[in-house]
């Protein structure tokens, strides 16, 4: 690549307060939708995206094999209630999708107190929340409910509904691919599959739409393919149906629970030091507050299956606060006033800054190697000797001393602790006044070992 | 090696705490005897073990040449005293063989304070123990006491007396192999030099005995030799007369201080990161409490004849509290009460859990790479979705994850952080639901580094 | 090398106290000079350096191209103050050198206070001190002053003069090589560049003068060249000069700031793992009180230059206090009494050792590889066992368990966590006794890693 793109990002803060807004938006849209692994509430997530973005919709049969997996029956639901014994709905789906336990076999039937207790779900230690729980491949029925009303309930009886068809059908996903100058693509993917919960995973939905819709106006060298699909399942379908593609995906993230204000959280892809890993960590490093750097493990989303030992992909995982960390994880406080435009909003430019990286990068060769340039009659050094040197000379100075050309931009902003953007700023600068060549492009490739 | 074999130990609790009796006992019929590098001592000691496993005796003359050293001439003590100017006994051999300086020269004279000061060795910071101090290879003659004690002695004159003599005879030491399906062996080695300390290395001797018990009774995969032989010159007798077999050691371990409840602490071997390292850093990372791994220093037990630099073998240490940090070490306090069956039980179990890894370690290669496969159906999976993950579960997504035919169980177990008996058990119910094969049997082999 | 040569150094407290005061008696020759890149000072400061060794003077006309630079003009200055209306001089050159910008240019003129303000230094955070600043390759004039004395300036006027000519002339920098049985170059090097400031660098200039002067009186095995020049464009004028001579360069050190009391510190090479970085971390890890060790950084001597990527030689920096992190540094309060005898002889000392380990580092061979040779009947251990062990046998066990031909002195040293002087001993008994024979002479490389 050319090295006189500049890869200066604008203003952080202009940027995180206008698209946090326009990512709450979004998410606010889709959050009231009863999505599942399948299903009418995927397509209606779809159909909203698709405003945005030139979505292209992929719809498997029910009993397609998915390597271990078949594609299930398809799910939909009308309505969902108990009834008290004088008739009142004591929950009731059309309140809140999570009173129904995702993927509930229908039900309609009057029972007793013990037999109701055996199907209702409920958190003890949090008695106002009513949890999110599936049973998605052992057919039941099911309720969730908040636990202080759960346990003032008379013996019943109680009258049960869920309104829900499972039959043959589809598993549906979404793709949007943004082509750049090279085949090799960069992997973006949200889960689709969750009901009302803001968190997990509206607002990883919403950041990648608004994020497609930015790349799709500009040029990039490398192509970016998003996917909007159901956690695993949905991943296998897309990984099943696009091997050739797979092998084309040099960096990948998954997104989910991007607006929260803890974190930021990055946990590594399976093969712990990609590219995508160096970049995510040195960005964390320097964001603020500083971020967090988790090795692998085998759980959590769709990073599992991209990492699988048969595909084995350079995925990571961004997140604000780690799933299952959080007191609002899976449970009904999951809701759109637990996510906040300025979090949306900094994880947007989390992950366009990872963009920047890739896109980026590029590895610098000095022309002047013998001692130092003399940086000062090029305005690029104080002319008064003697005092202390900021960070914009520093970086001017690690550049040009790593500019052997086994060293990348990504590769300086480790080694020196600056932040990759004035690195890449100083590497422009160098660059501009005859300073610095380039060796080629080395983007997606670690640099050599110093010999 | 078949992967089906149960790797699955017996639960801890019951092994520890009858076998922990059990090696008391033993450690407490041997803990009278006074041993010493050559004698009676060490063959009564080898009677004694003997009753448990068929020992060969080996025995070497006086004069015979093992490597830079000479056998010594055998020492044999009948009693040792000093008597004051009433004739009484203030010291005695009969009541602590700790009294007199193992090796000790004979003598019979009558001697003022002065020149008794000269042969008498106390402990001014612990003044009621009798140290332990020997003279192997300065011939001299001298007496422990106690501190108090020592310091009330009035003038003299005092009779001295050590009826011990000093001849051509033999050195002696005690070797038991158990043969498995393979010729490579794995060492296990216990000090059989100290006199009364039960420690230091009754403990030792005791535990070994009855593992080689237990080994004799089952098929191994590999074979295992056990050596009960005086430190030092045993050690290098043994291997000076083995180099063949010395060759064929794939894991060894220097077995002493096992019944005290400090530690547990391995020291690694020289090479530092041989398989028995990694499995004895994987056992005490998971061991309650929590050991403590030291890397390899040229000071302590027969590991530092098997680590020289001619053999360099993986030979480690075991022990509780590390030798020379306890106060009861090398003084009358490290005497029976100071053993207990509990932590002699929980060492036995660490040990035995080594010999586990080795037998069992094996390097699954996944029949499901391509993402994951379906637990659920199989009865491996939570049927309700939503909640937190157990450490079983976890289990099972790690070995699938790294099934990539890179990594052994131990391998597993090291980059999960979960305890290598819970990989092997995840691994076992995975191969019997079809979902692993074996790569080849890589029981002592490091893994491929990942490509 | 022979192994025989003692490589156990002299008492540091007799060293350190002597050479202590001597340097600091050399360096207060030389601190009341104006020295700057050019000019009268640095010929008259390599006059007195002159006395000690035998310096070749090296003189670069003005003009010269040297890599990316061009040698400057010579600044030469007769007087330089500031004389208020009343005709009183406020600040004077005469009595501290440091009130005229460094390579001011010439002025002669009557000024109001705006104006004079405009070209006035000061340190308001420490209003008692003059700053030192310079102006090398902007041409301006300026004065520093104290700010207490610069606040309390009336309006004026006040005239100015800077009797200072920039013309025509040369850079000067002085050289000693002492020539070894080896071509192979150790380089020692101390800025010349800055007027009276005693730490940075009178210290540095003293320390290795009389450092060279001891050396020029011994035999060595490497050679040693020491350069005294300016910052940045003397080094660069020696760089461009000896490019043949540089490759030759296999250790080197930057010295300055060596007389104040804090540190040791040792910055590495860019390299990170030379031979040098590995000996001074060895030595500052033992040194009293342990000293710190940063990795390379792009800024502050002229490591700078022996760094830079066209070069990249191993050369590191040593100082007492890390430059800019002392309130003293480039301020009039870096005068004689900042810096002490007794620092600058432990300086002396640190680096005397280092060269100590490039001259006697050798590989020795274990003799009696299998097991432990028997150092007792060599008089090399305790004849009464059952005692703790002293670091001296510690140093004999250690050397012996690693004298498998792949680990030298150094490795040695740095594996067992015993000073580089202990283990040196070590080996020369171990060698009088016959038990060590010697690979090769290893010197300058790292040891192969252990097979």
């Amino acid at each position: 690549m050319s090295p006189q793109a500049d890869t200066h990002p604008p203003s952080p803060d202009t940027v995180d307060s206008e698209i946090g807004e326009a990512i709450h938006a979004l998410a606010s849209e889709i959050y009231p939708i009863c999505r599942s692994i399948t299903g009418a509430g995927v397509r209606q997530t779809l159909d909203i995206l698709a405003r945005h973005i030139d979505l292209r919709r992929v719809e498997i049969p029910t009993g397609n094999r998915l390597f271990d997996w078949t594609v299930p029956k398809e799910w939909n639901i009308r309505e969902a209630w108990i009834k008290d014994a004088s008739g009142h709905r004591i929950v009731d789906f059309a309140e809140n999708n999570l009173h129904v336990v995702n993927y509930s076999a229908p039900i309609h039937a009057t029972v007793g107190l013990d037999e109701l207790k055996q199907h209702v779900h409920t958190l003890p230690q949090q008695p106002d929340l009513i949890p999110y729980r599936t049973s998605y491949y052992a057919e039941t029925w099911g309720f969730c409910m908040a636990h202080r009303q759960f346990e003032a309930l008379p013996d019943g009886p109680y009258e049960v509904r869920v309104d829900a068809e499972l039959s043959d059908g589809h598993l549906t996903y979404g793709e949007y691919l943004h082509r750049g100058e090279s085949e090799r693509e960069f992997l973006l993917s949200a889960h689709i599959c969750h009901p009302s919960l803001a968190n997990d995973n509206c607002s990883g939905l919403a950041l990648l739409t608004l994020l497609a819709q930015e790349l799709s106006r500009r040029s990039t060298r490398l192509s970016y393919r998003f996917i909007f699909a159901p956690g695993t399942i949905g991943a296998l379908a897309w990984l099943h149906g696009n091997e050739t593609a797979a092998a084309r995906i040099d960096h990948g993230l998954i997104v989910s629970c991007v607006g929260d204000g803890g974190g930021p959280t990055y946990k590594r892809s399976r093969q712990g030091d990609a590219f995508i890993d160096r970049a995510m960590a040195c960005l964390l490093r320097d964001s603020q507050p500083r971020g967090r750097v988790l090795d692998f493990f085998p759980y959590g989303y769709d990073e599992r299956q991209y990492c699988s030992p048969g595909f084995n992909l350079p995925v990571g995982l961004f997140q604000r606060s780690l799933f299952g960390t959080f007191r609002e994880y899976h449970t009904s406080a999951d809701n759109l006033s637990f996510i906040r435009p300025r979090y949306l909003g900094e994880s947007y430019h989390l992950v366009r800054q990872a963009i920047e990286i890739a896109e980026g990068n590029w590895t610098p060769l000095s022309l002047c190697p013998m001692g130092e340039p003399q940086l000062g009659r090029r305005g690029l050094y104080a002319a008064t000797g003697g005092r202390k040197t900021g960070q914009a000379t520093m970086a001017l100075l690690w550049v040009l001393n790593l500019a052997d050309g086994r060293h990348s931009l990504l590769a300086m902003a480790e080694r020196s602790g600056l932040p990759y953007a004035e690195i890449a700023d100083a590497a422009r600068r160098l660059h501009d006044n005859g300073l610095l060549g380039t060796v080629s492009d080395q983007t997606a490739d670690r640099p050599a070992p110093e010999g």
